[in-house]
């Protein structure tokens, strides 16, 4: 399958899509944070094929999501482990895991619980308002244009519906 | 291409991407938040193909993310339009959008600025602890099984890496 190039979009989330929206790659996110870090145990517990598992953890680490870290030499093999850049997309993976406990499933419950060492408790990831620290709902959000908008593949309309900030008054 | 599916996982990130993770999917959510609404205009902001864009329509519709509201009856015309479950998932993507805005991009600024109503200010989406409300990063995250982990395809060995919680004494 061909795939239109997310990356050239001038928008962020087609961009974070190019790194990590590939079908499995989310799921090898979660298995490295979850501490399966070898290519075996990651291709045996997701059930993929090694072509593709491959082909996501090159991507990955291309994109320094990944970092590749030899454990044995003869013959090379490698764990991979979250770089500063893969552990905030975990975070942002916590928040689907969030929206999918509460909206997708047989009703059997979470699959897997978040206990946040900061403060002792189960708790679930939650996307707020990084200045107020409030809860975000979509009706409370305005999207302005920025710095970086521009029209283009993907965003062809979205540039002249956002008026910049400034030209607001 | 043929799918692996992710719904049978006993994991909520898969469920999310089994509704929400088709390549296109995202991009269709974040246009029907920014209020193209429309078939046509959907395909023209985006530019992908009718074909794409109406099997994710009908994805999204099935799962009840996205609803459709009639405009025009002769012929029938419809605005595709946010549910609940839609409008939390646009959150979701609001702190994917932060991470790409952070770790993405050819350095010139955010293409999209967030204002939130409730405070009134240009923020970002921060994904933070529904208890403590402090900002969660992975390596403050332990997690723990869940009522409804299981061992299956996806989950082969995160079940019994898992304990659950009440196991743990």
């Amino acid at each position: 399958m061909q795939r239109t190039p997310f990356a050239e979009m001038a928008c962020s989330i087609a961009r974070s899509l190019d790194v990590a929206g590939e079908w499995w790659t989310p799921l090898v996110v979660r298995d490295v944070f979850l501490g399966i870090t070898r290519f075996d145990a990651l291709q045996r517990n997701l059930g993929l094929s090694r072509k593709v598992l491959s082909q996501r953890l090159e991507t990955l680490v291309a994109h320094g999501v990944l970092e590749r870290v030899a454990y044995q030499e003869r013959p090379p093999r490698h764990d991979y482990l979250l770089t500063d850049k893969g552990r905030e997309l975990a975070v942002v993976l916590m928040a689907l895991m969030a929206w999918g406990d509460r909206w997708t499933g047989p009703g059997d419950g979470p699959p897997m619980l978040l206990r946040h060492a900061g403060c002792g408790e189960l708790t679930t990831a939650e996307v707020r308002c990084a200045r107020c620290g409030e809860p975000l709902a979509a009706e409370d959000v305005v999207v302005e244009g920025g710095p970086g908008g521009r029209a283009g593949p993907g965003t062809a309309a979205i540039a002249e519906r956002l008026a910049p900030p400034a030209a607001r008054g």
